[in-house]
């Protein structure tokens, strides 16, 4: 996480309108056109306070007692969250765990598209994976720019992460998912979200005993 | 996320927990007796109120002005999260994504074992990834029993996501990590850890954007 003055809307209120809108979606190939805040947050584990609170961040939709507008839901938190048109990303390090995350079938569905996928093994330089060239890190700075990517995700091993971080910052990233398990110190320019396996699991062992009393 | 009346440590709080046991773990590696918060908390972007309110809610531990003994607050920590003793879990498909979970080094480094993966592809079932053996899902039950398993990587597709999570439940399994990018519908008895790539991805753009401004 990273703070700056100009973020003040928490980060989990801004992971729960992606959820949402996850939800309406689903909501929507349902053909429903009008739905409640219980409709919405049902298997989310989310309080229809919570649920209103979130929204209000961005101004109020929807009327009391008569429910959310799902089109209108679902393009209000696409604007907010920045994904109503194609947002383009790279990924850094195409082993076991990149080469999982180029075949995951849920990026399409939120509008992200991997452009581009690096590595430093020459094996690998020059084949393509589900599609994707795989590119010499040399050349990151030219891609990136060609199709003005602002994102990526970086799954290269730990020992790397932190120079393939600054290389990625250099070439104008803006943000990056980090899966690799370091802490990595970056400039202001850039949020970092780091999704470490092991924090989660830990937190999961931590709750499942909670569970269990 | 799932609530109950028995959680009330928000779950930002035990992430935060896992973030700072792996930050103590690294201080200790350089040799490091006794360290202040903000030795502990570089590099999270966690304010070192934040620390102190995220470690009060198990009684407090170090001493102002002189800082916190390390290996004391990792033995602290570790037991808080139930990660000082080996936790074992299984892996519920074993897929692209599935087969790159099963080669994560960073399980380990937090005393998680996987003992089991299960599929339901003939072709896979018997084979071993990563000294692994899958193992058909109808020997679950089984397995889980053997080991003394109560954790899951849930790494199926999102169709038979809630299916298979209903018969990890079954067989006994009380806390779930959930990579299928779907809402599980199931009972209180289980506590379910979404890891949704799109729905970082879509926190990540939000927050890239406001950096840029």
């Amino acid at each position: 996480m990273r703070k700056t003055d100009k973020i003040r809307i928490p980060q989990e209120t801004i992971r729960r309108l992606a959820l949402y809108l996850r939800s309406l979606r689903k909501l929507s190939q349902q053909n429903l056109t009008i739905v409640s805040s219980s409709q919405i947050t049902n298997h989310l584990n989310v309080t229809s306070d919570q649920f209103r609170k979130d929204l209000s961040y961005f101004g109020s939709l929807g009327k009391p007692g008569v429910g959310y507008r799902v089109d209108e839901l679902i393009e209000h938190l696409e604007k907010i969250l920045g994904v109503d048109s194609e947002r383009r990303i790279i990924l850094a390090g195409v082993g076991k765990l990149g080469s999982a995350l180029l075949a995951y079938p849920g990026f399409l569905n939120f509008n992200f598209r991997i452009v581009a996928a690096f590595d430093n093994d020459p094996v690998k330089i020059g084949k393509k994976r589900e599609g994707i060239r795989i590119e010499d890190i040399s050349r990151m700075r030219e891609v990136v720019s060609r199709f003005g990517v602002r994102l990526a995700i970086l799954a290269v091993p730990a020992e790397s992460a932190q120079s393939v971080a600054e290389k990625l910052v250099e070439c104008g990233i803006r943000g990056i998912l980090n899966f690799a398990p370091v802490n990595l110190d970056l400039s202001q320019k850039v949020y970092v979200l780091d999704v470490d396996m092991g924090t989660e699991l830990m937190a999961l062992t931590y709750f499942s005993r909670r569970v269990l009393l």
